[in-house]
């Protein structure tokens, strides 16, 4: 876990990279090594802290899963401290002919003395095709 | 708009209020003048800069729907410039007696000269009830 980034593109960069790689300690060096950091994987409760981080992580890597992640800029905001990343990631399945749908993500990394560290992870799912109208509540 | 939030609490009570009371106004005032602002509602595209922002909440202010929201804490992560709380959402409809699943969201503040503001919004969906397990993978 010496892993040090000098931006938070780089941080993120190694985040996507060790998932593509199913590597659980690459995914690690890139959270905040303070410990407080939260991740919030889809339809999960919330991992808190180093541990359940990493435990929830490995439950996902253990499935052993051949993926390709697409990831595309959707909108930064960065100040001296602090960056906010919203991304939409597309999921590919090594095996399988089956389209993912998309999915959004928040990734929030913080300036620390040896460089910039994941705190927070986030997904969301993204809209439904065209044609489906999603509805407003009660999900605000 | 000339509310000023002396906490990210303060901030943060006054965006749940909005919604209850379906007043545009006031949820706008909650969020950073700059306009470098995201609001990701549930299977919506980003609604990025005032604009959007304004117009999405209008749209979900204009259904008019009565509602009480319960908002409960379930994890801070807090510096000098940046507050980002994890929130858990229960929303009450006051004409149905059927129960919302709870969401997630995170909302983010930072400190600006006149006091704290509400940069980013995000929900996600809560996990099923118990029983029912949820998928790992394709939404990490």
């Amino acid at each position: 876990m010496t892993d040090t980034f000098a931006t938070p593109q780089d941080a993120e960069d190694c985040f996507y990279d060790s998932l593509e790689e199913n590597d659980l300690d690459k995914m690690m060096s890139v959270w905040d090594s303070t410990g407080n950091i939260l991740c919030l994987l889809p339809m999960a409760s919330p991992l808190i802290g180093t541990e359940a981080v990493r435990s929830g992580w490995d439950r996902v890597m253990q499935a052993g899963m051949k993926i390709d992640i697409l990831v595309s800029h959707l909108h930064w905001i960065e100040t001296e401290e602090t960056a906010i990343h919203v991304v939409e990631q597309r999921i590919e399945l090594a095996d399988s002919d089956h389209k993912q749908p998309p999915i959004f993500a928040t990734n929030i990394y913080r300036r620390t003395a040896s460089g910039w560290a994941l705190i927070l992870h986030q997904t969301a799912p993204a809209p439904p095709p065209p044609g489906m109208q999603p509805g407003m509540p009660p999900g605000m």
